[in-house]
């Protein structure tokens, strides 16, 4: 509820202003914010305003229609399934399209991205409420508000993916001769980078929410323990492959070759037939070289690395794997419950995020984008009328209340 | 105990009808409740009953065997018993005598199946003791039993086998030139959800009754989970699909190969030799369509592929099952002694069930309605006699204590 | 302490007659209790007696080097290196040396066995204290030993590991031209019931023995988790065999076919080739009978069975797996202490045990039981003194401290 | 604090000279103590001292960068990426450049191990503080000193690591016809020793410290259950064996065969090609003994092995692998915590050890040892200035203070 006394805020405002980040989580976390922020996700107060205060006339209507379009849960249901359109397209494009020529479809997914990239630049120059913000000039302005937009890591994401887009693109129209196939590359993993941003959208869901991020600490974990496991691999690794291949050429492949069975024993790809009795090999190292016939194993290899296999998959796959299994079910304990406070914590800015967006999501954002631009060349005077969405919802509340 | 004020309802009946279900579930899990329930079942009570009033005269031995098999522990046991032959006679006609003319083993099949839905039609139209729904007209009484019917989702499966099974024996008639054999195939499925139905059977038991509870809450857990597993294995399997073998055709093998080798690697399954060394493959795109022999993966994902793999399998094999497996054990320890109680809540159910069902089951079932249609025909009044054992069994305590 | 007006019982022997098994549990887990256990165990007191009383003459050097060897700690040393070296010679006839003729290591296997023989005879017929015992006729009191020797599930397993040795070695005689090893097989199988015991001996160890207890009750969750499994697992293998390779034959070999691949998926691995695009196989139901070239599966298998894989490895190895892993976890949680306490218990009764027996261990004992043989022809009477080395270590202390 | 009445030693050495090691560690993990060892690690204090008392001359600013290479954390990252860049020259030598002829890159090698070496002698020959300790003869010193120094486990590693290290190197020179490799596997081997050792640098950061220590005792932990598990796999193994081979000879290649397949089954290798339908193998013995052919697995271990395979796999990898994620589970939750100060414990051991250094590491510190020779030859007396810079720490903080 706003508050007359202070600078007609309400007591949401004032909690998320007060940049104690702490504070702000479990205020967040109480039943009675819950439902006030789920209230705002479901734009349902507004609704039974509305109701109250006109009757079901013709233009009312439409009115009525534009209005809960506007509520946060509606954009974002239209946001994803819009996304969802975009990444089945890109897709099809990746795994059928992608032929010499550029077809149509992938400047269909060009102009798609671009209106992205504009959502992206709005995002950016959003009304930022900080203190002594309004009075910073408009150089120091535009700083604080790129700092702000960086600050998030999704930010970052979707900014990697549009430029990652744009540069696989732009290296289709590069004629080479080259048999590595760049463009394709750069664009599969862009995909991938897209379709991780999926996961931003489950942060929403009451169960899917908290375990995301329990799954981001997860990795935190992962991370530390990775290092654990490098050193275990890279010490077997570069031991068994001078035992086995003596006298290796130093070549990328031989990199690759070195960590690929270490690696993938993890998995219990353990490569028996290739260290222990491989027939279709040889000694003749003009063969091996050019990759037509494997190289034979030593004499020594065939009897020591087995041993040290073993070891070593002790090791990695019973020893430190199971202790990873421990580390994450201790983790898990003890984040589970404080995962939830983090997901009202983060759900609350991904709800504020989406009331303040333009009612067109992006491929057909530029629409409205272009209507605003009609709209100040008319009054000559930015309205910011739809970007305090979230401001309104409580004007609104108070016009009644008060 | 029946208690005369309450129209002669003991307090389990009133419980029930409360329709409060956290009480009830509280109230079952006493361990007063549970001895009476486990009476119940055993049909012991009675027993000791019987043998007080009637000496062990010829005739009454007959009645006291017929009373003996009427104790809800005789009747599960028979029920059992005669559904593990209904199953071995299904497997042995699935893998041995499925021949192109329909033998007399699927006609007892049939035969059977058709008795199990008789038993099914009875559940359905079995009496329902809720508020208020004696004075309700015949035709909401049979929707609200319908409704009954299937608010329990062992009865949606239990009508679904039926369905599938005389959907799969139609098909057997069809005579048909397709090489695909679809009535094998779904009796195959069929068999498979009947197998299942076996699952409700262990609910009964003591130990393994609270364990299907967890797993019941546990495959939800997974469901969640698996919306997440879905984003990562997508994005991997389209994003090295499109690489390793670009311009693929738009048929549902192409998405069968899309999805099977990430799918694959969840279990270990690396496919290694196919993305890395594969020597029998082919560029030519007449051969590798018609699927005489597999086709060559680009030189650009022979590099990139396995790179994008060893990811992957961090992140699917290492974090996420490791991250499931906590998440189980955290789910194991929170609702263990929850499961315990839901236990003796569902096992209530099922003894009631039994305690109403008629003394002969399945196969035999239908000998028992012809009875009762011809002393319905008799007396032109339907008897409810066999129908309420469990009301009856209050009453033979009745009579004795009062 | 033995105290002199409860019969010359000491505390420790009023607890463990008590028959009180809870009370003994908590009694024996006391630290005093533990201490005085592992003194006897060690003989350690009474070595610090023997020091005390006599001087270190040369007579009773050899005398203390007896009664040094009489401690239960020495006794056990020296069983578990002579059980072992019987293992040895064991594992080494059964790889090396089973040929068609009878070796003499042979024979000095089945000699060992039959002390071992002799050594559980005697445990049958051990004293053995119960109230009311010693009035019993002789009949009785053999029948009641006999009952107290296979109530602990130890002594079964020694039992049967003699019985299948025997069995073993006398079908080594059955001349047959049978292609089929059976008396390789049964002795195989008795070795590895043989190796089992060994488990008995860690059950000393302070680490390993609560470990083993946890494995035992563990073992018994894993029972019910098979069942639950089982149903799984038949449910696919009869569905997917049926579809795969519709009229198979009615015999063993196709029963071994249905169950081995589902249950080795449990294990990772997944058979892909066999289902999906197998080349060198036959349709020719002449070849496939005979088990030269494997059959080709269905056309309808090819497309349906992948799919019942996926979902079935679902259940099995992501559900069903992590879940018991779950169950583990919870259960090694909750018992860990308590297998403390048991451990204690089961520690006495095998210290005990170690106590009365025969200083001379296995293929020796003979000559310790015609020693007594010879003893008792000379006396007429049978002397217990070397049985109740438990009582004596009282007998002696009491000596000194009243 | 140093404090004048307790031989200005400060509060910190007076905990440690209790040498009551429980009371150390709760000592050290006090925040306060936490900090002053933070502090000395990053040689903060230090540096703030110095910056009070001089200004910023010339001269004073070279002392003043020597100063604060004296600080153990530069030390130590000094030290770490010297030992980085040893493993690189050693992995690189190990793969690409151990020829016939010894190469310019292994003497650098060799040279560097010695300077190792020298490093580990002057660790041996260090002050020692222990009471009574001065007093004793030179000779009771060094060995004392000795003792001290390979009570620590990583000095053990270190020692290890440079005599195979040595022998490796030494056995290149050893002409010999042999084709087994020699000095290429030990000196593989002592690679893995020696990048082994870096995981002694990660106990210094603050995540990865308490996990090694975890580490350690799990490793504890899997000791005891690989003696359970070892029990279980040459059970199975001696039995498959010696039913699927009989008769095998007595070799070491056998003991190979023998435990190969059990082991790998572990990791989900379960050889079954092998074991069931192999073509390509011989019955004849003189084909199989010179192993160009494999042999033929026997009739009755066709059809034994497979169910002894299923048996054995259900208790190694369901029953002891669950265990094993079960015991880690417990003992992670449990010393989680006690890791923690365990960690502050060691590190203040590891720190005190790395301000005790000279400033110049392994491959330079040679040239310190010149140069303190030269010094000691020019005022014939051993100069301890460098070495008390823990002391001299207090030294500078007691001069300002008081």
């Amino acid at each position: 509820m706003a508050m007359p006394f202070w600078n007609q805020k309400s007591c949401l405002d004032l909690a998320v202003e007060s940049s104690n980040k702490e504070f702000l989580m479990e205020f967040l976390a109480q039943q009675a914010c819950r439902n006030t922020v789920g209230d705002i996700w479901n734009g349902r107060m507004k609704d039974t305003l509305k109701e109250n205060r006109f009757g079901y006339s013709g233009i009312n209507k439409i009115k009525c229609f534009l209005d809960k379009m506007q509520s946060p849960k509606r954009k974002f249901a239209v946001n994803v399934i819009s996304y969802l359109v975009f990444l089945c397209l890109f897709a099809y494009v990746l795994l059928f399209d992608l032929t010499n020529t550029v077809s149509t479809k992938e400047f269909v997914l060009v102009t798609w991205v671009l209106t992205i990239l504009v959502e992206e630049i709005r995002q950016m120059h959003k009304i930022y409420h900080m203190p002594g913000f309004e009075k910073a000039s408009s150089c120091v302005q535009r700083i604080r508000k790129l700092k702000n937009y960086f600050s998030e890591g999704w930010n970052w994401i979707d900014m990697f993916t549009i430029v990652m887009f744009l540069l696989g693109f732009g290296l289709r129209f590069k004629q080479s001769r080259d048999t590595f196939d760049w463009p394709r590359v750069v664009l599969a993993v862009d995909f991938v980078a897209f379709v991780f941003r999926l996961v931003h959208i489950f942060s929403v869901e009451k169960t899917l929410g908290p375990k995301l991020i329990i799954i981001q600490r997860m990795v935190k974990d992962l991370l530390y323990f990775l290092v654990i496991m490098a050193v275990f691999v890279l010490a077997y690794a570069i031991a068994s492959h001078s035992i086995l291949y003596p006298g290796a050429p130093v070549t990328w492949e031989t990199a690759r070759q070195i960590i690929r069975k270490p690696y993938f024993h993890l998995y219990g790809e353990l490569f028996l037939d290739e260290t222990e009795e491989s027939t279709d090999c040889t000694n003749d190292a003009s063969l091996w070289t050019n990759g037509t016939t494997p190289r034979c194993p030593s004499e020594a290899g065939k009897i020591v690395v087995p041993i040290m296999m073993g070891v070593y998959l002790l090791f990695s796959n019973i020893l430190l794997l199971n202790l990873l299994i421990a580390m994450f079910s201790y983790t898990f304990t003890t984040i589970h419950e404080q995962s939830d406070k983090i997901w009202c914590f983060q759900r609350y800015f991904i709800i504020k995020d989406y009331a303040l967006r333009p009612v067109l999501c992006p491929p057909l954002n530029v629409l409205w984008h272009i209507y605003q631009l009609y709209r100040i060349r008319q009054h000559r005077k930015l309205s910011l009328v739809t970007y305090d969405a979230f401001r309104k919802y409580h004007a609104d509340k108070r016009s009644v209340f008060y």
